[in-house]
């Protein structure tokens, strides 16, 4: 089980609090909030990369890969109508370091078809593409699928 | 479009971006992690909170109703299987104030029926439950379920 609680301060300004750690979500400023925090999608964003990102790196460990630098963005379009929802999303990959492709295009895949939880469960109503990067050249493109 | 990007500090800690906003994500200790942020599947549980809250306070503050107090609490049960996902989940809202019960009721059902986004996309895979309290006495529990 995973808990975490939420108190409203004012306005469109919370504060979450996940087991002693207290982090904020607002609204931006032009939406009438205080932009003391990511917004509710934004912490989407930043779960689908993170979640991913954990993955990745997790198993160029176990390879005793030696990443020297590990960078994701993230492009979400959303829906025009209510419930407003991610349609579309394209993550990025972008690593550096003496990382052969065919072990950095295995991790991904290891993430994106199997591990990441954050992903499978937003892909159920959003297409997300994604890109890998090495050295800034491009080893791999596709659509994010689980194994059914 | 909505971006967001993020990069790999050490370890499982990585700092995330949003339109200049900066916050980390991390595992807790007991998974090697540093604790310097939520992990990715909390920030869904705060997503979840946050999405619906913002909802429910703009619904009544749109009503000219006071809130004196505005909590929340959510419970999710992971999957043993990978992709380990969230099954079920429980919301719980609890309001203080002036508040009738009938029109508490209309925002969360607004919320939970019509506009929250996050909810619309997390309720594709996990059965969200939700209970609703005002001065500490439930007045309302069910299904999360959009309309079609």
């Amino acid at each position: 089980m995973l808990n975490a609680n939420l108190s409203w301060i004012d306005n469109m300004h919370f504060e979450c609090n996940n087991d002693g750690l207290v982090t904020a979500i607002d609204a931006p400023a032009d939406h009438g909030g205080g932009r003391n925090g990511p917004t509710p999608k934004e912490l989407i964003l930043n779960a689908m990369m993170g979640c991913t990102a954990m993955d990745v790196v997790a198993i160029l460990k176990k390879m005793r890969l030696e990443i020297g630098e590990f960078k994701m963005s993230i492009e979400a379009e959303k829906t025009a109508d209510h419930p407003v929802h991610f349609k579309t999303a394209t993550m990025i990959y972008r690593l550096k370091g003496e990382l052969p492709a065919e072990k950095v295009i295995k991790a991904v895949d290891f993430s994106l078809t199997r591990y990441c939880g954050v992903n499978f469960m937003i892909s159920k109503t959003c297409i997300i593409s994604y890109k890998v990067y090495v050295n800034d050249i491009e080893i791999k493109s596709g659509k994010v699928e689980f194994a059914p």
